[in-house]
């Protein structure tokens, strides 16, 4: 069938779809909205990836390049899709260009976006420099810069991370839990330390998360070959005294306020609903999930199918997700949209 | 291309990789050492699963009847692979049987053993019959009949469940978590209080990590809406008094001894290495990693690949794992080992 299966985003999830499809011999459509392929962890310049510890401008960026250099696969970048019409085997989709085109299938791997900490105002984010966002810790290493206070570029002594920023925060209409963020901030609390063998990082949290073998390859790392601290804490607020920042909260395990001076304070950043999923939803006449992320069926008949036949899911479209999921649901996806190609579901004549 | 892809283990891994492959017209041979398919889910008469609530029975049956209904799949149950030789596109499996298989790709689907608890001594587990595991509840609820005390049918009217037992324990040799028990604890604690109103539920955790999308479904409504309630504490024993159980342990919010008797204990069982990953590793020459699971390669390039090219895993055999994403491995897998079919990996000659 020489109809290609439409890819909506070019991240983790949606190149690794692109490469199964190339592989079985079909042709893919990317279609990103970014005017270059990678998803997150090339346009927000991650460093090191969890848990394989590969640069992402290398593993993710490798997985660019191969899909790039793929001639079964076209890629529009800077490009959306304004209208999707059709049935199984035959859709048409239509670009914001104008451009029509013909596809047997879709894969919504249209991904996340970060939660942004203007929205926690009174933990500092916005008003004080050198509280910063994970995403800008990753960005210092990965620019081979290191860690530096913004508003001098003084080396810290003292770093706190707070996870669950935008997550499980019912306050701010964030209930969900953003699954990675532990894992990633005892990494990155590792990098630091492995840099500034003389700065102290403290970790505040409400649980560790570290599920799987996450759980002595991070959390137990962490603390016992880099000496990360971990407080179990309700943060209130984080201020400034002038010279350094101030993290005031309550010690939740021996039921006490806690104070504590650092010179940078670090928010573990959640994974918000991409803001674009209402116009997603919309335009593929897909369903929402109550949080907003891409809903999702149960698995058991076809991975990552979506309340339309034929549009498949995968990654954190559907809610936060690792990469190393994105990339197997990516592929799963893949298998599914190649089912339908294959006529394994009512496929409408043409 | 005539050889098929030999799929070790039929659980909701390798059944979904069955279906991906065929789906794409590709030839499976699915090998089981049990006398029947479908995994831990099926042969531990799961009940309810997470997330989805459709009961294992319908859900991963479903997967076994699709795929035992695939002309393009030969199921061989209470059978084993003795030796495996050859190339990618070209390899040899010999069953225990003494039948030699010609497959083309090998995906290890072999899943995990259940922790056993009598591991567990002090925590009551073989001394005491209302000490059971959360595979036994499921199973109450799969049977039909209910959660009742083994030792005498009666109706519990407090119920612990104590999580972590064979995981985050370093005491015992399991360092790592088994990832999805918090969830499946919380949901069962719903069920419970759905059959049982007036008993009550409490839940004995290190930290809860119901990541991602679980968090509210599970954990709050578990707290919120069926009023289960949750201790952080360092369980020390579980006793008896003669008329109830005892669980003695900290309750490391208060940082105070708890002693609180109860009518039924039950075990959150980890996910131990398969029994058989030694002699799989050696059969397959595939790598461990140090815990005892397969060891999965980085995922970027394909997915679900081992040390030995040709060879691919998918699901909880490369360590505690979800059923969802057992799922989606199992189609990732599949893919990847249909690429090698394909020739997209360096095919020895015949």
């Amino acid at each position: 069938m020489s109809r290609p299966v439409l890819i909506l985003g070019g991240g983790p999830a949606g190149l690794s779809a692109a490469q199964a499809l190339v592989a079985a011999g079909q042709q893919a459509v990317v279609v990103d909205k970014a005017d270059r392929l990678g998803g997150a962890p090339i346009l927000s310049g991650y460093a090191k990836l969890v848990p394989s510890g590969e640069w992402a401008r290398d593993a993710i960026g490798g997985m660019v390049s191969r899909v790039e250099a793929s001639p079964g696969v076209r890629i529009l970048r800077g490009e959306t899709v304004r209208h999707f019409e059709g049935e199984p085997g035959a859709f048409t989709a239509t670009l914001a260009s104008g451009e029509k085109l013909e596809v047997g299938a879709a894969i919504l791997a249209s991904g996340f976006t970060h939660f942004d900490s203007v929205n926690k105002p009174e933990w500092g984010f916005g008003t004080y420099p050198d509280v910063v966002t994970t995403t800008q810790v990753e960005q210092m290493f990965s620019s081979g810069k290191g860690v530096r206070c913004p508003s001098d570029g003084r080396t810290p002594k003292r770093v706190a991370i707070l996870l669950c920023v935008g997550s499980r925060d019912r306050q701010i209409g964030r209930e969900w839990c953003s699954k990675i963020c532990c894992t990633v901030s005892s990494n990155l609390a590792m990098e630091i330390r492995e840099e500034l063998p003389d700065c102290h990082v403290y970790i505040y949290y409400m649980d560790i998360r570290t599920f799987g073998l996450y759980e002595d390859k991070f959390y137990w790392e962490s603390q016992e070959r880099y000496k990360v601290k971990y407080i179990k804490a309700r943060i209130a607020e984080v201020t400034s005294d002038g010279q350094r920042l101030i993290v005031k909260g309550e010690d939740t395990l021996v039921k006490r306020p806690i104070t504590i001076p650092f010179d940078m304070v670090v928010h573990a950043i959640g994974m918000d609903p991409n803001v674009d999923n209402l116009e997603i939803a919309a335009t593929f006449g897909v369903k929402l999930e109550k949080h907003g992320h891409l809903l999702k069926a149960p698995t058991y008949s076809a991975m990552g199918g979506t309340s339309r036949p034929g549009v498949f899911v995968a990654g954190a479209a559907t809610g936060p997700e690792t990469i190393d999921d994105s990339i197997a649901q990516g592929q799963a996806a893949a298998f599914a949209a190649f089912g339908v190609m294959r006529g394994a579901m009512p496929v409408a004549a043409e």
